[in-house]
């Protein structure tokens, strides 16, 4: 027996007064099991995971599952409606250039003291100290505060506050032109396995300001300090940012798809025990995050992408070419060399994703490539 | 033997002082024939055609042919370089809002006493009359006026220019996501079977400020007015607006292929005498302007776009259906009828284009397609 | 006694599915008098005409008048609502480009039928069935097209469906940065007095799909029908476009006063009787649309603008001087002459407006003057 | 006797081609002095600084000086020809969000191991050996790289190549709309009263990103490093962010003054011997950065900003007001209780800046205020 609920979050105002709100949706089960927090677009044009909430609700509805099971679609109003032009500009916020999955809270100095003060308590008492800490600490941050809160702030915070609570946390994003990927931290390196998605990217224990590293940050961190002191705590809370492929597109059909890694996962972690949820055969590539590069175009110009994602592509072989009409010279016997120009690196990548459009200035990025990259 | 050129145009000044320019490319046989003048990326997210301009001069530098063809990329480069947030903003004056291919020039006023003085006058004498008159109209424009000229009007009054004395005008842009498609005036239908494009859209003897109707228009317009005279006047100018396909993209191997299509209708219009540049044997479809019918969105939400192109659409199909998880109803028998909406005609449509992104709002213009439309 | 209601139009989806909507203040006399009808902020950074609106209800509950007043602030929410980095982008449709005061619908072809069909019916008679018409041609546009409406047109179609009931019709704007001025049919000069506004720009009799000619050009066409079938017909309807100042400002003591200047001209058209509300005595200057010009910046760089509004420029006096810093020669004699320009015209002007920002590109609308100014 | 020269540096190419470069305008005494460098317009909409250059230009042509001047203004021209709609979009890159003044560079690993090996070098030597590792430092990023660098750090390196061979560094900026301000580290606290700029933000050790912190921290965690190893070490480089008022604007005349305010901060530094460029007598507030605070709108809404510049506003005082014309109700004897909200803190500020735009979301930064000030 599954309990449905629906309820509203209000994150934000226009200036006409317009309220932005996110609908919250929960299933409960009646059998105990882990909370799974899942939320969709975060940044305004990375879409894709509304629909695959979309195929998991229309999955689970009629699945049994244990525990508990939060889906939020429309994670960011604010992101979500800000359109200029035709696309949707929404990886921050317009006002300040902050990327509204930069803004969620960790202040890593409650680690020393309450480690210090639960040295002695057992696991389970940890965890419920430690949640209730998390949670004070985001209230505070919500309510306490007279100078007020950016706008980015209030939306995170309300999440965070959710999410913070769950056991398993995943952020559906996507990138621009994009290949799957993942980016998982490095302690669940076995979890992504689980996931359908061909790139793994493992990413240390450093908070910086995002949605999966703000739910296994504290907690990773915690583990640190108690093995400091001596204690060898083991915590069972995973975060993921889940990338799906491009931005600006709604694709039900393999939304469905995706659903469908997401619970090969989750019958990993014991909250689904269907069998059809199971991962696929597929090589699984990984790198660490301190070898996930950008690429910067040299030069103003056009587009022509090459290379394929998710195939490494020898050293040498161009990741791009750039036409450059202004440099056409028809005096030369080869007209064309001054009018294109080919991209090459001198070691092996793996292309993950590229820009969303074929005019760039001097220095934007072009690609994102794995390098230094195995076989998980 | 062919003489080639290069010029470049001055058209625009930015705020730190910094000049903007055309380059134009000329390629003059020695045997006479029509002149010829082709542009590309006069709205800025439009750039293939600037790679099917590299794939023509590729082409031409080795081919025999007749006249003479000017070939001019990145003809609007303020649009061009109007980068916001990833993508190109650059269908109108970001701060007036007029479509930048909406600012050619046509004074009507001049075609009855023209047709009046040259009503004896033999057809060569009236082209190159009629052709004078255009150049100094434009030249006034854009030398004569202490109020000056909007961003617009000088980038456009002198490609205009330059275009007026051509005797066949290609402007190449795109759509947003999009089938190739050609805007042909009435009288050019018979062409129009000459490109290797399935759709084209019969354009009315209106001027709507584009460059195609800048260069037909007012020939066509005096051969009106000659016959209203009681003179049978033929005029052999053609203009078309050729849709390549979509926009913020840059593909040299597709643009070879576009390269060819051009060169089948030059071809038939004996600037070539390759026979290898025929046209390829597809199914034409065609409509009258009037029955070329934008859909708009009847509601916010994010689109998951159905239609092909190019393929007839019976009525009562989806064009598209709209996610609404604001709407997803747990508790309904059917969760999905409040969340998922299909957009549906009741009448059968060719789909020839939709919107770039799948946020929409209410209003936003969904697809293009062909009503009434028939085999050309 | 005055009854009080308020309503909520519904009129935009936005991607989230988040509803905008626009308040609807209604004070209804129970003295028989003039219906009024007063929006604003159609464009989205043309904020002032709200705190107005403010200032007129706090006035107007406290005080006697006769008929009925609605008044319509935040009319445009998806224009008000419309940030881009720190302003608001709100001139036109993002997506489109159209100017979201030229949505409104006149269609001229329903005049000459239905003079001929009233051409004996009492002024009474017209009046009643002509607001019908209108009032049915409108609600067809927005109730029976299964290709929809875009975004601007179910805004402006619902506005205008409630404004064509009134008697006077003020759509309050502002320009970038602006002095006040009115935008006055020429029929209805004489009204122009009672507004405590300097500057009036007078306007011909057609249609280019702004909110004021909405209202006024039907009935002025059809007097002007009447009159070539024979009948004099007059007609008490009004309709402006009050220019309160500059956009991007809310100043609540500024808005006392505009409400007074607003009460003056409702006074004159005996709407109050209080004799509080009286013209000023001021200097009224007015000029024809077609001598109301706009100069453009000759070049790129940064202005400084010289001339002040109001008062009359003679000519060769400088509107403004432009910086050029990358042009600075130290080698000179005199280093600035290339790096300030002097911007002159040959006539005397009267400035009434300037672009809002100080970096503009060659050809950015710098100014908009009077020519041919005369004094009211 | 002044040698004068004219660098044009070449940072930035568009995709149409386009190269945009900044002008660098020298001045060498041949009397031997401090080295100083001033530039303008890293943002965008922060043009003023353009127009004071040219000022400092037109007197120090004329003017005796020791050492040498170099003037760049126009220091961005990426972002300074960024405009969308009338204004210019130029606090982040547009693509990436990160503000354009925090992409310098310093690597704090390089300070120990320096140190260590010059601990018994003399101050001199110091000062050269120092030099010359940033400047390998900054020409290692710019020139080896396959990767590539981002448009910001392609302009941002290359101007800090030239700023920190400087002894004084000022980068001049502007707020949104603004009172003057100056960003002073807290060690040089007596130089800001030679500036005629009525407040001063004292800013800490720590390196943000920001030009004047890659110029002076560098030698600040120098000189901590020398005490820690027991050499009293001291510097003698200054850099300042000059906050100049209010930005999109271009005023001549006020140039003048800021240019004398920096010219009497020269001449206490021993720049100029002039007696004329003084400072004035004006009372200078200060506070350190941590109490530098941002207040952000606890609604959506529209914005009548109250509270002055420079001048102590009271514990409950209003900052502003904010206007919901949502929310007027007609039916409460004091209507306007809910459309009016007054914003207030509980201790007194001095109010800064504030926000460029009436119309605001909920959470956006509304002022900036002095908390904890005093006088210098």
């Amino acid at each position: 027996m599954t309990e449905f609920s629906k309820q509203v979050l209000y994150v934000g105002e226009m200036a006409s007064g317009a309220q932005l709100s996110i609908p919250v949706y929960r299933l409960k089960s009646n059998i105990a099991g882990p909370k799974v927090y899942i939320q969709a677009n975060m940044h305004g044009a990375e879409v894709q995971g509304n629909a695959v909430i979309f195929q998991l609700l229309e999955i689970l509805k009629n699945t049994k599952f244990k525990g508990e099971i939060t889906l939020v679609p429309y994670a960011n109003p604010v992101a979500c409606n800000h359109k200029n032009g035709e696309y949707t500009l929404g990886r921050f916020d317009p006002i300040t250039g902050i990327n509204w999955n930069r803004m969620y809270h960790f202040n890593e100095s409650i680690i020393a003291p309450f480690a210090l003060q639960y040295l002695q308590a057992s696991d389970a008492e940890v965890d419920i100290a430690f949640k209730q800490l998390l949670h004070t600490e985001i209230t505070d941050k919500l309510e306490h505060n007279q100078y007020g809160l950016t706008t980015g702030q209030r939306i995170a915070y309300q999440l965070q506050r959710m999410a913070q609570q769950a056991d398993i946390v995943l952020d559906l994003h996507t990138g621009p032109i994009s290949s799957k990927h993942l980016y998982c931290p490095e302690y669940a390196q076995q979890s992504a396995s689980y996931f359908n998605i061909e790139h793994t990217i493992l990413i240390p224990n450093e908070f910086d300001g995002a949605m999966d590293e703000a739910n296994f940050c504290p907690w990773w961190k915690l583990q640190t300090e108690f093995k400091r002191l001596g204690r060898n705590f083991t915590f069972n809370k995973e975060a993921f940012t889940v990338e799906l492929g491009s931005q600006e597109q709604i694709n039900l059909e393999l939304a469905k798809e995706d659903a469908k890694s997401i619970l090969s996962y989750l019958a990993f972690k014991n909250v689904l025990s269907n069998k059809q949820y199971a991962p696929e055969n597929i090589t699984r590539y990984a790198c660490y995050l301190k070898n996930y590069k950008a690429f910067y175009s040299p030069m103003g110009g056009m587009v022509d992408y090459l290379a394929e994602f998710g195939k490494p592509l020898p050293a040498g072989q161009p990741l791009a070419r750039i036409l450059r009409m202004d440099n056409y010279d028809l005096e030369m016997s080869n007209a064309s060399d001054k009018a294109i120009h080919y991209l090459t690196l001198d070691h092996p990548v793996l292309p993950i994703l590229h820009f969303a459009s074929a005019s760039v200035n001097q220095g934007t990025e072009l690609y994102k490539v794995f390098t230094n990259f195995f076989i998980l």
